[in-house]
């Protein structure tokens, strides 16, 4: 269906904006998506060449992996929205396979991050009245508050106790993950998605009509993500009516931060380019994701048998700190976010 | 040294404002001391008959002492702030039993609304991933966040407990509280304060010169006043390097709390009213103290030996929980405070 161009990696359509209603959908976003499927091969060559043993680091394949996953983020997120102008088993199948994959990959990149932002709170919290253990003391009688001097100089046990237990169990979770994604990744499950994608930088696959003009096609498809968006973001909750430590008030605001996604790579599809102004919102609800998974990991390290009261009580100030930091992050995202508060049409 | 007036209780100086320059020092100040001695002597005998055994309850007994502190403090701070027009030796006595006196009826008040404080935030928790002791697992392998409903479903274990522990530990310290302040009130220290107050009533032992204008003596130590105020609140830590669990940075605003104070009084004693906007910064720092003392009882509650892990955790949730609100309070002190950031002269 396609003419040429394979193996063409940043067509003009990544640098210049310009009109798509002047163009057919298929010029539109098959040079997208063939982009992004080179993108995808060459972080996957990336990454197979730095996870060699003779690599002397871990950086590389990092950063290769963090590519693969962006790469295969906007494919899955396209064939999503613009599944109207695709071959639609095709597409959806394509989709669940970079759904699994970037999945996969993502989780060993997250346990790392989380550690890291949970390390990063407990050292910041170290100002904090964080009890020690008194083991000669009975019950106090009152509970008159000790001099500041006293709970700082105190408050190094429970938290150092709780950053070795998150240290502990998040550094195991990460080990399984990186484990789980070398055996992804050399799986003939991801043979197979490899060899889709290498297909799609040669040749999308188009439905029957893709070769009209883009406005109808594309901008349609492109406006629907936006709606429904819009309509997520005019659903989420007032801050009035939240309630900071009930995560299940986060869902909605998770879906919004997919549903923001997918409405920033369809614009990049129609428009040509990123828009910072979204980039920024969405760096928001990422942060708001990131912040409400570090408090679930503190409350699941409290849940850990026989730990010392000093370690629960410090893992108890560090889930109110993220899920404070969560209330952050959705203040941050409602200052950045360009519509109107109403969900109306832009 | 002054005419008459002894019990008038609501001299026109309080319901009317007037330009102070026109009055001598004795003209302004004594009636003022003269109403709130007698508010003090009304709220004694309330506070008498309601802790009568024949009175049905405590709420007659409690807004008598609330009453009885509210007329000390006034007394109190008007002896500090216009001591050059006082006489001196008498009015460093009468401060030091009237700070005796306030501080040890306060402190029963204290007790019982920081844990009517501290239960309502563990209330409003409720929503929060609150862990239950999980007898049968063994350490979790990974730190995967629980489902939403797990966690609420497991909240109230160490929220109870918590609660429970704060409830038994704070109502043993506001009865040892309320014993204290009985047997203060019925001591001979008590009554030689009771005594000075009436006589208070009656005669202001002013300083020689007091009888000159108002303006000279009395508004050069209310502006002594305001100015010490302005130069605490300029010097407090801006709120981008406050660390919030840091409790040593609240002494310069427990300090701003107190100078608000006298402030306030001092603008009752020469402009004739309360300024309303004085009294909603007043109320923030109010606010600022309940809840630093709120999060150092849920501190101070998780020292006690061998409680339970899941309780340590709630009580380390919502030792946090008050410290975002000691940080809530600035906020709103900063938002409310009428003059400009740089302590300038008004």
């Amino acid at each position: 269906m396609m003419p040429g161009g394979a193996g063409v990696r940043r067509p003009d359509h990544q640098t210049t904006t310009r009109d798509p209603a002047d163009l057919s959908a298929e010029a539109v976003l098959a040079p997208y998506l063939r982009a992004q499927a080179a993108d995808f091969l060459r972080s996957l060559r990336l990454h197979r060449e730095h996870s060699a043993p003779t690599d002397p680091g871990q950086g590389g394949a990092d950063a290769a992996a963090s590519a693969l996953r962006r790469s295969a983020r906007r494919i899955s997120g396209s064939l999503h929205t613009f599944r109207g102008v695709l071959d639609p088993v095709w597409a959806d199948q394509l989709r669940t396979e970079l759904a699994w994959l970037s999945g996969t990959l993502a989780r060993e990149h997250a346990y790392s991050t989380r550690l890291v932002r949970l390390l990063e709170a407990l050292h910041r919290l170290s100002g904090a009245a964080l009890p020690a253990a008194r083991s000669s003391a009975t019950a106090p009688a009152s509970a008159s508050p000790a001099a500041p001097g006293e709970e700082r100089a105190a408050l190094g046990v429970g938290a150092a106790r709780a950053g070795a237990l998150l240290e502990r169990q998040l550094t195991l979770a990460r080990t399984r993950a990186h484990s789980a994604a070398l055996q992804a990744l050399g799986s003939s499950r991801f043979h197979a998605v490899a060899d889709a994608v290498a297909l799609l930088a040669s040749e999308v696959p188009l439905a029957a009509g893709a070769t009209g003009p883009a406005a109808e096609a594309l901008l349609e498809s492109a406006e629907r993500a936006e709606q429904r968006l819009l309509g997520a973001v005019a659903a989420l909750p007032p801050d009035e009516t939240a309630e900071p430590y009930n995560e299940a008030q986060d869902a909605p605001w998770h879906q919004a931060r997919l549903l923001l996604r997918l409405h920033r790579y369809a614009h990049e599809v129609v428009l040509g380019a990123p828009d910072p102004v979204l980039a920024g919102a969405g760096n928001a609800l990422d942060l708001h994701r990131d912040a409400a998974e570090a408090a679930a990991a503190a409350a699941a390290a409290a849940r850990t048998p026989r730990i010392a009261p000093a370690t629960a009580y410090a893992l108890g100030v560090l889930h109110a700190d993220q899920r404070h930091e969560v209330e952050a992050a959705r203040g941050v995202f409602r200052e950045t976010w360009p519509y109107a508060a109403a969900a109306t049409a832009p």
